[in-house]
């Protein structure tokens, strides 16, 4: 029987006809080699941006219920669309809802969780001989309500579908795979060849946006290894997995400017609470340089941040000029020599460090946005090379 | 128990998030009444054409079960978007999409039929007190599969719901009802308190776009009683429901000017078979002036017709320049006098008559598309007055 693949194409790899067309061609030829191919597609480019500004029209803080409704239908657009194209140049397709393709969530609208996976519909089809397309981010709840992942929630959807399928799993997108740093900040960034799931985690988190955290998360968690992959070149790409990691050396640097800080006097339970009743979950708890407590959030996570500014506790302020630059690596936190460096670099730059947050696999410096990138930059410099 | 009425908005009534406001308020004051609602929305403007020529950009015939994947994404934008801002003026509310209505139809998509109606979750919600808004046009068939049910399809599920639930039925659209013509053609054109339904499915099938022939078609076979209003004034609008009609009047005068008349030198039946291939319903049959076999077709019941153009049968021609315009009135075919009267005022416009098809409701005149507006001015002069 032939291997199944789940490939997942973002929303830039879908964001017109034209390429939607380029797609099927790829998907095509793979088909050729034999394979069997499930393919998760995004929102064509801007589509989840723009039907979002349209309940923000309407709400400033939309019902997650009614949001899910509607942000789900992007990737029904270019599901249909992507099947349209595979059958014109003769592929036989089918494109499933998250619901039909079995991704049963929990019910936690706009941030659910992937409780099951019953792939029968899908089966079915890759017996019949045809690619099945299914519309990512999306899932259904056992109550039968349409559900998303949140954010970057496709990628999460390929990985769960690969573990359910005992397939292999490649992400593609605009880059040839992980790099040490964003290259439009970093020009000397250099592509890794494999990196493991918990530094792949931390970099996610920290902002690089090539990889999905909780995908990789899943990937982790189900033994799955994603190859991230480029849609226009044939490059190598970079393979997910576990490896015996170099102790102490920073894998990757990446940066966060669209960010919140929320500075509070005293204990933090109530911004906490607040918090929680939003659905935000905080990047990083830490206290700034003046003995404070820093709750770092990140914005795409916030709907209607001016909502939930509104509703601040006594003796919580938001510091909303702020940005991080996170350092990647095994080991890190037994490593002074990288905080040495890694401070006396921002001291070179008299970028101020408002804060800091390290753990076993990074090295998290909050300073004030505008020098983000310069120390992105002679950070990697400094730790990568 | 309070009653249940079933309202239905069209596109130009949901067509931005201003207005889409302005049906939630509507539908508040209806509520505050008392009444338990279920609103039934279209796709917001042009969306469904817009999302068409997206597939149309990457198939010249996309296959339907793709294509109602992709339309069906329009109702669910608007009914997400309304039941947000129903919940935004305090009103609880909660959008279903056709499946989760319990809106079965047959297989065929693009022109499903509804087989069926469960409104169990829609009974449920309703109470809890929430007002219930339902993408209209679609549904699911028993495979699990999204169908659409053609075009205007909505009115058919604000219809079909207002059966199952036992409700009042209320269509709203720019107009207020029925009038005896388009408004916009014919000046002097009469609203109509009421219609039966027999001569309203003449008038909607003839080309009147304010109610779905199907959907009336439905209201009749079901008891229901069809109120056509207005979604900005507060008028009277038009109730459609059986009266002893007059025989021989005649009620409206419409006119299409989107068709094609497919013209057979000889037997028929393989271009019948080739319409029926694509699921094109020819809406008359007839000859024309020279004896040969003319089969009308709206065009907007046909997806790619060029690529319909491109597998004619030999003998088979396609008129593209024609128009028709349609009498309609309970006995008309008894009635020599309007058929005289309708020639004599198509030559005195020197408007040629290329074909005629007349049954007990109704008398329609095939023209030249240049004819038609003219034609149709003319005849609800002499024939409506």
């Amino acid at each position: 029987m032939a291997r199944i693949v789940v490939q997942k194409f973002g929303g830039s790899s879908v964001s017109s006809t034209e390429k939607i067309r380029k797609v099927a061609q790829r998907v095509k030829a793979r088909r050729d080699e034999g394979w069997q191919l499930v393919v998760v597609v995004s929102a064509m480019g801007d589509t989840t941006d723009e039907l979002l500004s349209l309940a923000k029209q309407i709400s400033a803080d939309p019902p997650r219920r009614e949001l899910d409704m509607l942000l789900t239908c992007g990737e029904r657009i270019s599901m249909a669309l992507l099947s349209m194209a595979l059958q014109e140049v003769g592929v036989p397709a089918i494109s499933f809802t998250g619901s039909q393709s079995g991704i049963i969530t929990d019910d936690t609208h706009s941030q659910a969780r992937i409780v099951e996976v019953k792939p029968g519909r899908i089966e079915e089809a890759l017996g019949q001989g045809k690619v099945v397309i299914v519309a990512g981010y999306q899932g259904v709840s056992r109550g039968k309500e349409v559900t998303t992942l949140g954010r970057g929630g496709s990628d999460t959807s390929a990985v769960a579908l690969a573990a359910a399928l005992h397939a292999d799993c490649e992400i593609y997108s605009d880059v040839d795979g992980i790099f040490s740093a964003d290259p439009r900040i970093v020009p000397s960034a250099k592509k890794l060849d494999s990196i493991s799931p918990e530094e792949m985690q931390e970099l996610a988190s920290a902002g690089a946006k090539v990889l999905n955290a909780q995908a990789v998360e899943f990937a982790r968690e189900h033994g799955i290894v994603i190859h991230a992959k480029s849609t226009h070149t044939a490059g190598t790409g970079t393979r997910i997995e576990a490896k015996p990691g170099e102790q102490g050396r920073v894998r990757g640097v990446t940066c966060e400017t669209d960010v919140w800080a929320f500075c509070v006097q005293g204990a933090p339970e109530s911004l906490l609470e607040l918090l929680d009743a939003h659905q935000v979950k905080p990047r990083s708890v830490s206290f700034d340089a003046s003995g404070r407590t820093l709750v770092l959030v990140p914005l795409q996570d916030v709907h209607g941040p001016e909502v939930l500014r509104a509703k601040l506790p006594a003796g919580v302020t938001v510091l909303d000029d702020l940005g991080t630059v996170t350092c990647v690596g095994t080991g890190l936190h037994a490593d002074a020599l990288v905080l040495r460096k890694a401070l006396s670099v921002a001291k070179s730059l008299s970028a101020p460090v408002t804060a800091m947050a390290s753990s076993a696999l990074q090295l998290t410096l909050v300073t004030e946005r505008a020098h983000v990138k310069a120390l992105t930059k002679s950070l990697h410099e400094a730790l990568v090379g």
